[in-house]
C-alpha cells in the first residue's frame, strides 16, 4: 500500500518513519531541508517537493497513492482536505484547521472516501475515548485536560512549543466554548484557571480553551463537556499581564512611522523565548474524565491518564509521538479496512467501534504511549 | 525680579503659576498649546515660543531675565544648563539630565553663577535632608525610598506616569549604584525587591534604582547609602516578566521586513496603559532615613515622611507639587540672596545651610507639602 504524508515537520516526519516500517511511504513538503532530514533518517522513504497551496500540483501528486496523511499547517488544512476528498483518496488529517470539517461529509460520501479528521492527541484521543465510553454508558460529563510542556521550567512562562507563538496566542484569545447543562457557554479563553494535581509533573494550572470542536455537534446528548489546557503554574497570570496591557491587540500601533500590530510584534519577541530546541525534552500530560450511568444503573467515573515524554533514543518529541502515532494507528485501521464507512469522521465517531478503539490503544501501547485507565463506581 | 521658566509641561506650568504670585514670570516652551494653558490659568504670565535645542535662540531669549528655572526634557537638560551658565544667569534645574552636572562647576564659578541642580523631590528633597542632617550628626546610613503612584490601582502594572514609558523602562534597565561599607556597589535595577509598610498606601515594594546621583561624589564619608524606588506590590514581578522575555531589548527584531527595537515597541504598547490622565489622581510617597552619631555620642535615627496627593481644587498633580515647589522654593532662596555661593550645587550642598533648609521646608509646608520628621535615639 502506498501512503503519502503531506508535511515533513516534526510530527510529519515521525509519522513517515513509523508508517515506513510496514508500508511504501512518500514524504512531501515545500521545504527541501525538511525532506532531506526524512531521507537521512530512513532511506526507504521517497520524498516529493510540493507546495500544497498549489491545488493543481497537489491533485497530480496525490494520484498514485492509496492513502493520504495530512499534517499541513492549519490555515491550509481545510482546502487541502477538500482537494484530497475530491481526488477520491482516503485520508487521515491532523492539520487541525479552524473550519468545520463535517461540512465535507457529503462530498466524502459522494466520492466514496473515508476521511478521519482531528486525529491527534488533542483533538484526537480525547474524542476517541469519549466515543468508545459513550457506547458503554449513558455519559453525563466529559472533561479533557491536556497540555504539551517543556521538561525544563524556565521562568517566566515555563513554556515551549514547536510552533509559532502566534498560534499559541490565538488559543489564548479565541473565546472558549464548553457545554454546561446542555447549553453551550462561551467564555473568554484563560478563564476558570484552576490548579490540578498530576503525579509526574506536580501541580499544573488548567484554563478554558476552545478545544471541544466537533464534539459539540456530534455528542448533543451529553449535558456537560469541557476541554481545558494545562500549563505550569504562573503561566496564565503572565499571559494575562500581556493580554491586559495590549500586547495581543491586533490594531496596529505606530512605531517610528511604521504600523505594526502588537500581536505580530509580541509573537516575534516571544519566538526565541518559547522556541522548543531541536532536541529539547518535552512532555505531554492528558487526563480524560468521563462520568455517566453504566448498564447496571450505577454512576461511574472512568479516567484515562497519559504522561508521555520525549524519546531520547530516537530523538522523537512527545508531541510527535502522541499526535503522530494516533494518526498512523488510524492510517493502519483504514488500510486494513477495519473501518470502511464513507464520509468525514472526527475520532469520537471512529471510537464508537470497539475494534478501532482497541486497535489504536494497542498500537500506541506498543510505541510506549500508554493511557492508564481508572474506573470508579461513585454510587450504586 | 524677572524669572524665565523653561518648559511648560505639567511641572513647568505649576512652577510658573507658583512663582507668578510674587514675581514677573515668563513661561517658554516649543509647544504653543502648552503655553496657551499657562496663559489661561494666569494671564499675568508672559509666554515665549522657544525651541531650547536651538542654542542661539535660547541665548537671546535668556538675556533679560534675573533667574532661569529649567524644566526641559532630560536629554536636553545638560546642554541647556551649560548655555544658561555661559550666559551668566543663575539657575534652578529640574531637568534631571543623565550627565554629571558638577562638571559645570568651574564654568559656573568663572561666570559668577549660582546653579542648583537636581532640585525636585527625588532627586532633590532627599539630598537636601541629608545635607542638613550631615551638619548635625556623624551620618553612617542614608536611605531614600520614593515613588510616584496613581491613586487607583489598575491591574496588572498599577502604575501611571506623566512621562513616556521609555523613561520609566530606562530606570528599570540602568544598573543601580549604592554604597555599602564605603564601597560603591553596582547591581541590576529591580533587584533587592522588598515589601515596606506605609501608613497611607499600605504595603509597597521597593527595589534598587540608580537614584543616588551626585551624593556618591559629595558624601564620600557616609558608609552606607541607597535609593530605592517604590511601586504597588506586583509591579516589579510583571516588569521582570517583560524584561526576561526580551521586551526591553534594544537589538531590533524583524517584523514583516521592518526592523524595530523591542524597547521602542513595548514603550508604544504601554503608552496608553501607563498614561496618567489629565485630571487623574496620583500621589507621592517618600521616606528618607538617616542614621548616625549625634553630638552627644548617641546613635540616632531621623526619618522624614512624605505623603502628598493630587490637589483637586487647583488640579495640580502631586508630582508637580512635590517637584515643582521644591524648585520654586529654591528659586526664591536665590532671588532673596539667602544663598549666594557661586558654582554648581546639588541640593545636599544647599541643605548644609540651615537657613536654606528651613526656608524650603517652610515654603513647602505653606503649600501643603508636609514632611513629617521622626527622631529616635537607638543607643546611649
Amino acid at each position: 500500500m502506498k501512503i503519502l504524508v503531506l508535511g515533513a515537520g516534526m510530527v510529519g516526519k515521525a509519522m513517515a518513519l513509523d508508517l515506513a516500517k510496514n508500508h511504501e511511504v512518500t514524504s512531501a513538503d515545500k521545504n527541501s531541508e525538511a525532506l532531506k532530514k526524512v531521507e537521512l533518517s530512513d532511506s526507504s522513504i521517497s520524498t516529493q517537493l510540493l507546495d500544497v497551496s498549489v491545488q493543481k500540483e497537489l491533485k497530480t501528486v496525490l494520484k498514485p497513492y492509496d492513502l493520504i496523511v495530512s499534517a499541513v499547517p492549519g490555515f491550509l488544512g481545510y482546502e487541502v482536505l477538500k482537494t484530497i476528498i475530491e481526488s477520491g483518496k482516503d485520508v487521515v488529517d491532523i492539520s487541525f484547521f479552524p473550519e468545520d470539517g463535517l461540512l465535507l461529509d457529503k462530498l466524502a460520501r459522494a466520492k466514496g472516501v473515508t476521511a478521519i479528521i482531528d486525529c491527534g492527541v488533542a483533538p484526537g484521543m480525547g474524542n476517541l475515548i469519549l466515543g468508545q465510553l459513550d457506547t458503554q454508558m449513558k455519559v453525563t460529563d466529559f472533561e479533557c485536560l491536556v497540555g504539551g510542556l517543556p521538561k525544563h521550567r524556565k521562568w517566566p512562562f515555563c513554556y515551549k512549543a514547536p510552533f509559532s507563538p502566534v498560534d499559541v496566542i490565538e488559543e489564548y484569545t479565541r473565546p472558549a466554548r464548553y457545554v454546561e447543562n446542555s447549553q453551550t457557554i462561551v467564555k473568554p479563553a484563560l478563564t476558570d484557571c484552576e490548579y490540578v494535581e498530576f503525579e509526574k509533573t506536580g501541580t499544573l494550572e488548567s484554563f478554558n480553551s476552545d478545544g471541544l470542536r466537533s464534539i459539540i455537534q456530534t455528542m448533543p446528548h451529553i449535558a456537560n463537556m469541557k476541554e481545558k489546557t494545562l500549563r505550569y503554574p504562573g503561566h496564565v497570570e503572565y499571559i494575562r499581564v500581556l493580554k491586559e496591557s495590549g500586547f495581543f491587540d491586533q490594531n496596529p500601533v505606530d512605531i517610528n512611522g511604521v504600523k505594526i500590530s502588537p500581536l505580530d510584534f509580541t509573537s516575534a519577541v516571544l519566538f526565541n523565548e518559547w522556541k522548543l530546541g531541536e532536541e529539547e525534552e518535552e512532555l505531554t500530560v492528558m487526563r480524560v474524565t468521563v462520568k455517566g450511568k453504566n448498564s447496571e444503573g450505577q454512576v461511574e467515573r472512568v479516567v484515562y491518564h497519559l504522561f508521555d515524554e520525549y524519546d531520547k533514543a530516537t530523538k522523537t518529541s512527545s508531541m510527535a509521538r502522541t499526535t503522530g502515532y494516533t494518526a498512523t494507528a488510524v492510517a493502519n485501521i483504514l488500510m486494513e479496512r477495519i473501518f470502511n464507512d464513507k464520509g468525514v469522521f472526527p475520532p469520537e465517531l471512529l471510537g464508537r467501534h470497539e475494534a478501532c478503539f482497541g486497535f489504536v490503544m494497542n498500537y500506541l501501547n506498543e510505541r510506549g504511549v500508554v493511557y492508564r485507565k481508572e474506573r470508579e463506581v461513585l454510587s450504586q
